[in-house]
């Protein structure tokens, strides 16, 4: 009685996620005066006295957000936090508890399920955050799992993604679009063994970008790095869905523009090299792959020198007024707008 | 690959909701002293300066926790939100945020979804509650909803399962059951409109219980009355359950036993007539029927006078020395143990 038969409906593909959130929530409104951010954000800020409180929440679906024919659970439970963290961290926040549900089918003996909290014990161990509770329950297919991380932070020192000023610096951790070539490799090797299930798969020259899929790092250490610099980013995002995708974010956020520049994004050589033997291209994988879980921010041009020739960090472009648009400069000079082609859960 | 081939291991079952957190959990250890409270209640609790932060989540899962051939989904979105901040207020604390998570297959249309977050919307706007933030993605079957809900209490103010004394009195808010045979009644229909589709049910003799089953509130009011007659209870817990399974909880985790009368059980007289005509045993379902959603606690007995008589609460026993088991006394004078039959989702 719930399907949709009526032709006049509104598909859900044609709003995507976040235009979904936006619509659903439009007309909620806020009671407390401790409730300091809420939906539209990498989490949510509550304030708890002199500390604010961060909440951030992520729910990862087999068949839709993983793969357990090449994912392991153990890396599964790892990742589900993961995810999670990357979000409190790009509020420039502590992340200190977590709280995990999870729902699976009687296909899955306990032994699965430990091999899963094993992941996420290592996660918690090694980032030093706290599991504090959860809910466990059966589904009728498959497996789920519903992280929220609590972090705090200084009123201060949060970083929202709506602080970005033109001339501001664009700067991203790490390297991109490892993560989404991993999958593209493990989608191959898993084609390959449903073929033939002999066949011994030879991963050596994708042990990076596979491990960028499988066991991705949240970067806990780009928030403490920058502290160290002296370097206060005006804004800051995680890329979860991709660069441009978060470019976007931010700059529609701080009502402004942006100029990337194509030569500046930084690309793992296994990145370059596979690009080629899949004969992809490699910045639309850098703009569009997503599951990096980088920090992408801004920066006053006043910080350059501080920045500057640091490994961890790539300036890749700059803040431009609104009007200007939001473009990528090609290596050839010219201009693109940039899209948002992240991945969208309703699409497909 | 994953699947149970190898009958030597642990089948779900076997160790039930609570045993399988407990068992998952137990290497987990906590590193900040402002994880005050973890796995084991119906909250966490986190220090946040003079007030502490209540966490709590849950998931419920379409075919295991709820039926939408008769639960509207503007009920459904409300319910989800009671029965997370029941949990709050059985921590005795305020609830001032939630965060909601929805997975869903493609057969909803949008309008199903803005149903869902009506009834949201009325939850927050009826019990002063902010939604903050969220997760909406696709499943690949149903739809399931992941809440957490976030409140605070001054640190004296929390209240654990675990405070209850010998000689404590065991009280019950509302009455008992309710919930449990709405949702038989709407079973039974929804068979008899499976045979007969024309047939037109007339439900005017269940109009109570089928509330308490389609709209429960969650008992605000309780901790703000107790709070009046100056009664601070010694522990406390909701009832999703049923009055069994939670009253096991509260003893165990306060290490006494207890004494509950068959007598003193609150039902409605359209829990017990509906009772006769299912031919089933009214103390059994006030006993293990669960999503009352009642408050259950235990005051000291010098506190007995500021409470008697109040027709919101009832006085159905008294806590015990732990060696005298867990026990109800029926109209017959025999006592009986205690057993937890509550709702498992993962028997059968």
């Amino acid at each position: 009685m719930l399907e949709d038969k009526n032709q006049e409906k509104t598909s859900l593909s044609e709003l995507g996620e976040f235009g979904l959130i936006k619509h659903l929530t439009k007309h909620f409104s806020s009671y407390h005066k401790t409730t300091i951010k809420s939906v539209g954000d990498d989490a949510a800020v509550i304030d708890s006295s002199e500390k604010q409180t961060i909440v951030t929440t992520d729910l990862l679906i087999e068949g839709v957000h993983f793969d357990l024919s090449y994912m392991p659970l153990k890396h599964l439970g790892y990742k589900a936090v993961m995810v999670n963290l990357s979000d409190v961290y790009a509020m420039n926040a502590e992340a200190e508890q977590i709280t995990v549900s999870i729902a699976i089918s009687n296909r899955f003996p306990l032994e699965a399920l430990e091999e899963l909290y094993a992941g996420i014990q290592l996660a918690c161990n090694t980032y030093n955050v706290d599991l504090i509770g959860g809910d466990t329950t059966s589904s009728t297919k498959g497996m789920l799992l519903s992280i929220t991380a609590i972090g705090k932070a200084n009123k201060e020192d949060v970083i929202y993604r709506s602080g970005a000023k033109p001339t501001d610096l664009v700067v991203v951790s790490g390297d991109l679009g490892g993560a989404y070539l991993g999958l593209q490799v493990l989608e191959r090797e898993k084609q390959v063994f449903q073929v033939n299930p002999e066949n011994q798969p030879d991963l050596d020259n994708y042990t990076y970008i596979i491990e960028r899929q499988l066991k991705p790092e949240a970067r806990k250490d780009i928030p403490e790095l920058l502290k160290e610099l002296d370097v206060k980013p005006t804004s800051m995002i995680d890329i979860s869905d991709g660069l441009s995708s978060e470019i976007m974010h931010i700059c529609t956020q701080s009502k402004t523009g942006c100029k990337l520049y194509e030569e500046k994004l930084p690309l793992d050589p296994q990145v370059i090299s596979t690009c080629e033997e899949f004969e992809i291209d490699a910045t639309m994988v850098a703009l569009s792959g997503g599951e990096d879980y980088e920090l992408l921010f801004t920066i006053s041009i006043d910080d350059y020198d501080k920045i500057k020739g640091n490994p961890n960090l790539s300036v890749i472009g700059h803040i431009t007024e609104e009007n200007q648009g939001m473009n990528l400069v090609t290596r050839a000079n010219q201009e693109i707008e940039l899209k948002a082609q992240g991945w969208n859960s309703f699409k497909g």
